[in-house]
């Protein structure tokens, strides 16, 4: 629309900012952008091997969960291969599969919960190389228990493997994440510096596996392919626990804060593992999508769902206190607009 | 070696860095990389496209000359389709042509110069799809003038696309690249700010083609694949000529002391239209190895050549005088060592 929006509440960027320690780093670094990254991501690999007690080995680390996604993909999809998700989940892991020729079945999400019952029985009966689960969710929000997942694990049928996205797992609630079992040759797991370490636009995220799926990405990726920037501030991010502490209670708050404006409007939400919360507007898609139009009018960006039924939400990141006053004042005015019948078309 | 080297002169990186300028914009953009980049790279594509006197989508911004590669082998080749290059050209191009199945074909140098007639040859003979030529060349650093890579366009075979890398054009004497025609269907050039613009590091490159040729980007690339400080740093690095003439006299300058050092070991150097220089070792690629090795073991990190005859020589980048100092220092050590006769082998 040709001008900033008040609030950037759409994207599910850590509004918070990155660690002050990692800015820091990052603008060290600026001065050495001459140089290429490493293209080992050695010292990033190695901290984050000490940090999830795996070996170095067992981690690849790559230009957001994006391009990994792709790249797992394009490692195990043929044209034809059957691939298993869920009806509204990651658009992108969508796209890789379409690109790649992989035929994509999607079973409904239930009680707003990706299934994993669901998932496990699409995948046995179209024979899938792949299913795709995000733990927490998005567009939700919700989660499952560390249990549920493992559950999922050990019933993955043979020759499938399983694309576990933990994108917000630093958000969630203790005991979201089953143990990492890095012998496991079914499993490979997503996580990304974008979201809790509020680093999205640096384009660094990780992939944890077994040595052999993890060495497989070594055939496709881009070698020269990590900012070197990105590479310095992720290191440094993920030594600041601290502020890790510090974006889960300011998301905590801003869940809490949301939940209110929510509830001032007679809405509800649903509940949250994420930096962003899902509130069921009440009424059907078109409703929806008429408060998230009169919203996005009003400078407040926010995003919804694309999926019946869960396309009776939108999805609202988690914002400052300033951000979330903006959405508490758009809008009272946003359902009244979205309340009001339409008459006529005009053409 | 578990140490870092006294000279870093074998990435052709810009060891004089990137402008202050751009400097400066990516350590103010290192607070806002909780934001993802513009998935349109919208800013710098059209402060491009006024660079260039094309329209905004005659431009694909990617994240480096690498990817973009990789994008168009995967959009042009299927399994099977022939694609030519020289025989010790870019490697990774070739990385890409095995990754999606192509089938590769190359042809040798000439008079250490890529060979344009050798190339449309071989790929009337295949029925190439894809022909690879980079003008200034790596590893050799010669060129062509405008008028032979024209005419290497004016005789492409029909269904046939060539690829004009041109990431050191910035550093080539004038008239070495050919107006850019964007109504072109058979050709795509790649450019970078890795080079001359000093930002290797930050992973920004950009493809120029018709509207349609850079409309298929969009089918496959990661839309959210550029970091936000690259971006940033690439837009203010293109407004800033003083420091681009500013390394263009310090490549020159450097140029020149390499041809110097070489001159006082009894090498010749070929003439470079790139930040490296190729250094004839004068004897075949045994005796190279032996100096590139001699000189890594002294700290001295320089590359070679892969293929014969081209391997004779090694390829040392422009570098700070510091930096060739400490090359001229190492250099006829590294060569004594090279010509001592091996008298046996130790198993």
């Amino acid at each position: 629309m040709g001008r900033p929006f008040t609030a950037r509440l759409g994207a599910n960027e850590s509004t918070f900012g990155p660690s002050p320690i990692a800015i820091a780093a990052m603008q060290t670094a600026a001065s050495e952008t001459w140089m290429y990254a490493d293209p080992e991501s050695y010292d990033l690999r190695h901290a984050l091997a000490k940090h999830h007690q795996v070996m170095p080995a067992n981690i690849m680390v790559g230009e957001g969960i994006d391009t990994l996604l792709g790249l797992v993909v394009r490692l195990y999809i043929a044209p034809g291969d059957a691939v298993v998700t869920s009806a509204g989940a990651y658009p992108t892991f969508n796209y890789h599969v379409a690109g790649f020729g992989g035929a994509l079945h999607a079973v409904p999400y239930k009680n707003d919960h990706e299934d994993p019952d669901a998932l496990i029985a699409k995948a046995q009966e179209v024979n899938a190389k792949l299913i795709y689960i995000a733990n927490p969710d998005n567009p939700m929000g919700s989660w499952h228990g560390a249990a549920a997942i493992q559950n999922m694990i050990d019933r993955l049928p043979s020759g499938c493997m399983l694309v576990l996205d933990e994108a917000y797992i630093e958000l969630a609630p203790e005991g979201a994440a089953p143990p990492i079992q890095t012998d496991a040759e079914n499993v490979i797991r997503m996580r990304t510096f974008s979201k809790a370490h509020g680093m999205a636009g640096a384009r660094v995220g990780y992939a944890i596996g077994s040595v052999d799926v993890i060495s497989a990405f070594n055939k496709v990726r881009n070698h020269f392919g990590m900012s070197r920037i990105g590479q310095i501030g992720a290191l440094a991010a993920l030594q600041d626990n601290a502020w890790l502490k510090h974006i889960r209670n300011e998301v905590a708050t801003a869940r809490n804060r949301i939940a209110q404006i929510a509830s001032e409007n007679g809405l509800a939400v649903l509940p949250s593992a994420t930096n962003f919360v899902t509130i069921d507007c009440g009424q059907d898609g078109d409703f929806a999508r008429k408060v998230l139009a009169a919203l996005v009018a009003d400078g407040i960006f926010v995003r919804m769902p694309f999926v019946a039924p869960q396309d009776r939400c939108i999805r609202v990141s988690c914002g400052t206190p300033e951000q979330l006053d903006a959405f508490a004042a758009a809008l009272p005015d946003a359902l009244k607009v979205a309340f009001t019948p339409t008459h006529g078309k005009l053409g």
